[in-house]
């Protein structure tokens, strides 16, 4: 039961940050998209691929599925912001980051608060029998944090 | 047990959030500090006694005890960055932040699985019983996720 209740308040947590990002994102142009939040820091449009394909990659880590956008993964993820990560419109990166989103909101709909305990795919059998914190909700604990953390730089991009 | 499980993951999140986010601080010099993070908004200055106040403010809705830094709410939470904030020092606000987040994790320390889903003290024993998710360790998850969102600000004044 109590299980239960901590499960539904992290879901919830993620849930709407998300929904709260989605709006930020719906409310800058392309232009403000474009544009580096500091001098010579990333730019927003990196930011958006780079949580896109964050939340795309949760699919396998989650143990949910395969990744949908593997495309992303060595411009987003593996480098930092640069002039490579144009091949990418800012259209496309903002349909990547929504069905991101949306495919993992499928996914996860399904799981039991047991299964969400389960261990996820970063940890082997032997170690996650000594470290069972490193389960599913453990991963939407941590990129929920890691979302509010971009979203404090996205809103910056706001005039 | 499998609450307690998850009650030491967001109380793990809560703490290697705060680790992270006092290392940041300690990189920034009073300089870098007294920036705007960008043209015309917060001074991080600003963020580090919002944090502080913030903070401080958990012991009264966690019902661990009284505020400690009272005087810090009138600058930090109920009114945007502005000159009248200057009367406090940097050294002094560095001092509030740091200490804001011991007494918190002295008060926190002690609490067990089952404290942690009793209510916070701005819901009450009314909605509660219908909204149980309304408890302490829904406020944790929450401030986590608000420590991030601003930690994500002030790495950004790093030169």
């Amino acid at each position: 039961m109590s299980n239960q209740i901590v499960t539904t308040m992290v879901l919830h947590s993620w849930h709407s940050t998300i929904k709260r990002a989605e709006a930020i994102v719906e409310t800058l142009s392309d232009e403000e998209m474009n544009n580096e939040i500091v001098p010579n820091r990333n730019r927003g449009v990196y930011l958006l691929g780079h949580l896109a394909a964050a939340h795309d990659l949760m699919l396998p880590l989650l143990n949910l599925g395969e990744t949908q956008f593997p495309e992303l993964f060595s411009s987003f993820i593996r480098t930092p912001d640069n002039a490579e990560n144009d091949k990418f419109t800012v259209t496309e990166l903002r349909k990547f980051w929504k069905d991101a989103n949306a495919n993992l909101a499928k996914a996860m709909d399904n799981l039991s608060p047991e299964e969400w305990l389960e261990k996820h795919t970063s940890v082997s059998e032997e170690d996650f029998a000594k470290e069972p914190h490193r389960n599913r909700l453990n991963v939407l604990i941590s990129r929920t944090n890691h979302v509010s953390y971009h979203v404090g730089q996205l809103i910056l991009l706001k005039k």
